[in-house]
């Protein structure tokens, strides 16, 4: 008999095949793998290629130089625009507004051959405090509501170059999964006076069997309700509603805990494309004790189809025990798991 | 200057590129063909080897032999299981409940190389016909809230089988996009007293920049504000909140909007994979008055990405005013449009 599940944050319900649960061999699909044809703009001595960085990490040397860790440029062909008013306007029913934000491209690493899994420990850490110096550069101004760091690893995940790297945009407006999210904490903690991610990550640490790994600082673990098989969430274990207020010595361990989890899904799922993100409490607005920002992990196995668009409602073949199980049971090098 | 864009019923917002709008010939992709490979349990002579019929339109002959038109079966690795209790539980901060609901299959051919596109607008109109009877008679069942019927078409668009096909699941909630767009829908009939979605007809038919076709009893549109590249609406022009409860006569105007909707994308896009969906309003609820049923149609030429995924926000690089013109420029062999 599948199960149906219901997130407890956001509502969202989703099908759970547990009779005939898909194993990682189950899902076909080519490995994600750096090849070398062709020019890239990411590569040491192309940095004029991009448009001017505006930051880097660069021991010694010029801007737009080569000698860089994380080098941090304005997407080349951005969603949205950096320069103009807001400018709200109705037409009808309907409402638009100026596509006002910022997008931008953070260069994880000079070495083309890289994947972020592959990535020293260290290196992962210099992303993510580019992540933090962007965003709390960008929370400055005060037409942004929201921020969202991710990344779109191999071409099935939507990343259009292999270089590995991330993307930020920063946006007037929150979007409507973060509202979904926030609003539907907010509610628990207006009746409880706790934070739901507080008391998710509670139980899973007593049950233990959604817990992929974790360390003094974070929690690896496969969502009671995920949308796809594998997906998987890194949450950090004390509250905090900001990724960008994040308390610094957090940065060390949760590149700890981003290298384990990629490095066992390239394991168990042979090197998957993926998306990641990075879900932080809206910008403005109180969120601080109700939000608790987190991870998303999703590896790219199955296709969303009619079903999906039709209703917002996912069908996963693979039960999170499953996938927790198989995740857990890989050796890490760096091992953070209990 | 890209712009935002709001869809007025499920306040969604889109980023709309419209500088450098992508052209149909910008989406790169194989066209979706029919091959001759193997075996397929959907064309004449292997009823056997689909579960036992539900429904035919069969002029002579037994059940699950040769000489349908249409034919009903369950799915054969169904999301959902039919029998049992619907069975509420608690887990500590979660809910789960028993994956009851029904999932059946429409074959909409026996001809294995017709895709619907192709079909004569007869066999479409069946093909309604078989949603209409299937949706009635599952909506006696009390056990469910809400019946999706949808397509997919082509590998990219999440199809497994290429001989023409339409699914129906039956779910025992109202899923949260269903939801979301009903309570939207609701709102605004509260505060106008009036259909929202009628109100959007009317100011589309008055401008004209977003229709792509009309006959006399539907419209074939341009969402103001779509998710993906040449997303396609078709509604009824007179207010009906339930796909099964249209009027008869309804039926074969719709069989020849969505023939002529799918012969326009066939010649733009080259015979994209898209997804089809009905949205008709939940089973049981207030929903008569403020719901408006539905067809959104989705060719799938743009892969979801990280950003996508968190934010439920979406990236359009072809403006619907612009898609719109592709459509409406073609040719159609049974001229549906003014």
């Amino acid at each position: 008999m599948p199960e149906l599940r219901k997130d407890p944050i956001t509502g969202r319900w989703v099908i759970i095949s547990s009779d005939r649960g898909k194993r990682p061999t189950d899902y076909g699909r080519a490995p994600v793998t750096a090849s070398d044809k062709g020019f890239c703009p990411f590569c040491y001595g192309n940095e004029g290629k991009t448009p001017p960085e505006i930051l880097a990490y660069r021991p010694e040397g010029g801007p737009n130089t080569p000698g860089w860790t994380v080098r941090v440029v304005p997407n080349k062909f951005p969603a949205l625009g950096i320069e103009g008013e807001l400018a709200r306007q109705g037409e009808g029913v309907y409402d638009r507004m100026n596509g006002i934000g910022a997008h931008e491209v953070i260069i994880e690493t000079p070495d083309h051959h890289l994947s972020l899994a592959a990535l020293p420990t260290k290196n992962i850490e210099d992303v993510l405090w580019a992540f933090r110096d962007r965003m709390l550069d960008l929370k400055k101004d005060p037409r942004f509501r929201y921020i969202l760091v991710f990344k779109n690893h191999g071409e099935q995940a939507g990343a259009s170059l292999e270089h590995s790297h991330s993307q930020l945009i920063a946006l007037p407006i929150v979007p409507r999964s973060i509202l979904e999210q926030a609003s539907g904490a907010k509610q628990y903690f207006d009746y409880k006076e706790r934070c739901i991610y507080c008391d998710i990550i509670h139980q899973e640490l007593e049950s233990k069997v959604r817990v992929v790994a974790e360390n003094e600082d974070f929690v690896t673990l496969s969502p009671y309700a995920p949308r796809f098989p594998f997906e998987t969430w890194i949450y950090p274990k004390r509250h905090e509603a900001f990724f960008e207020h994040s308390s610094p010595r957090n940065f060390e361990n949760l590149a700890k805990a981003i290298k384990a989890l990629l490095t066992r899904s390239d394991q168990v799922l042979d090197c998957p494309a993926y998306n990641l993100v990075i879900q932080s409490a809206p910008l403005r607005g109180a969120h601080v004790e109700s939000f608790h920002w987190h991870i998303e992990f999703m590896p790219r196995l199955t296709r969303i189809a009619g079903f999906e668009w039709g209703t917002g409602f996912y069908i996963n073949p693979t039960p999170p025990e499953e996938a927790t199980r198989y995740l857990r049971e890989v050796p890490v090098e760096d091992p953070v798991t209990a």
